[in-house]
């Protein structure tokens, strides 16, 4: 019988790669995903795509409304930045980020996996491409999952490790592309845009946009994203 | 002007004495309850009374809903245990026993305090007393507070130490009961009960319910709480 994880997946160009890779090594996969009041409420509509396409045994939507301590641009009223390219993206913490966004979600991901009695957890953090938020760094997985072997009651009872896996930790955004298309990823599924159009085109000016376009050129693969303003340069 | 704090206020009797050390040692407090689909509900109503009358800066009530994972008699369609008394308690750890419960909790209060610039953290988790859950004891707390350190935008800048404060860590339920009696704290405000009656009565005989009664009795100071059979002994 495969050995159960628990899988983040958002919808987006990361995660689902996450996914695929965690199935290809044999894991079978519970998908998490997280309605927290984000802007772009389109990409739980791909999770859930992704999710039944990927065949996981099963999907939750958990409800958490980080809203109520404000403070992000993708959980309060601030306004999205966009820019021209990939070269304007600066080396400080953007406005984008949600206060422990990362540690919230993996909490509620030992919770889930403590459930099922899983042992290993998925999450597409990147340390290269992700715009220099604190919790994608890889001191910061190493000592959640520290964390999280003396959180649970198999930390208490020594039978199993929590192990956090972070597939993509190191690996460059077209690097990322690269592998998912050889697992067979169809990425027109997914959505990477932090303030895509109702009807899910992405705007193509926001940070995540501009990684993701610079990322299929770099590949060397078509980007099949519907972007706003289609022939503009990444 | 007060440093802020995020103080973690369930409307028991350990967090409130939390609450009241924590403003005892300056600190001007923000009040962080949780609506997670427990049983008892009645209980914040008593967080809602308490935060009013300590004079909190804010009062949070974060909803997440840990009932999508199940598997606790806190949250999912388990029966709480009752018991004789205090000796009839085991050492294993309780059906009661929320998956990562403080995990999920001590995240959220670290995405308020990130929000607040905030860098204390109060929980009233217990060593002792706390029936042998995973997430009370000292080295979990350690290694959360080690893994918060690199999870915001603090750590990265380094202007900041994020302290998670246990008051009670070691104390026995008496003498929190006796350290909160001399800050003032109206005990007969505070709901302990897994499984109170819809009214708000102590049902007396789960495992919370006889620590409690315990803990007064050993204390020497008269239990406010209005049992559902007043006369039994603890």
């Amino acid at each position: 019988m495969k050995p159960p994880a628990v899988v983040r997946l958002s919808g987006g160009l990361d995660s689902t790669t996450v996914l695929a890779i965690a199935q290809d090594q044999g894991f079978a996969c519970n998908a998490l995903s997280f309605s927290y009041g984000q802007r772009h409420a389109v990409e739980l509509e791909s999770a859930e795509a992704i999710a039944r396409l990927a065949g996981v045994e099963k999907h939750v939507v958990a409800e958490i409304d980080l809203r109520v301590f404000g403070g992000s641009a993708l959980t309060a009223d601030i306004e999205v930045p966009k820019h021209e390219s990939v070269a304007d993206l600066g080396g400080d913490i953007p406005v984008t980020y949600v206060p422990a966004r990362n540690t919230v979600f993996l909490s509620f991901a030992l919770a889930w996996a403590e459930v099922l009695g899983a042992a290993d957890i998925f999450i597409g953090v990147n340390a290269l491409d992700y715009s220099g938020y604190p919790d994608c760094r890889p001191e910061f997985i190493h000592a959640y999952e520290a964390m999280a072997n003396l959180a649970t009651k198999a930390g208490v009872e020594g039978s199993t490790s929590m192990t956090i896996h972070t597939p993509l930790i190191s690996m460059t955004k077209a690097e990322i592309i690269r592998a998912g298309t050889t697992l067979g990823i169809d990425y027109g599924l997914t959505i990477s845009c932090y303030d895509p159009s109702p009807q899910g085109s992405a705007c193509g000016r926001c940070d995540s946009c501009l990684l993701r376009r610079r990322g299929f050129l770099d590949a060397g693969i078509p980007d099949p994203t519907p972007y706003q303003d289609s022939g503009a340069p990444a």
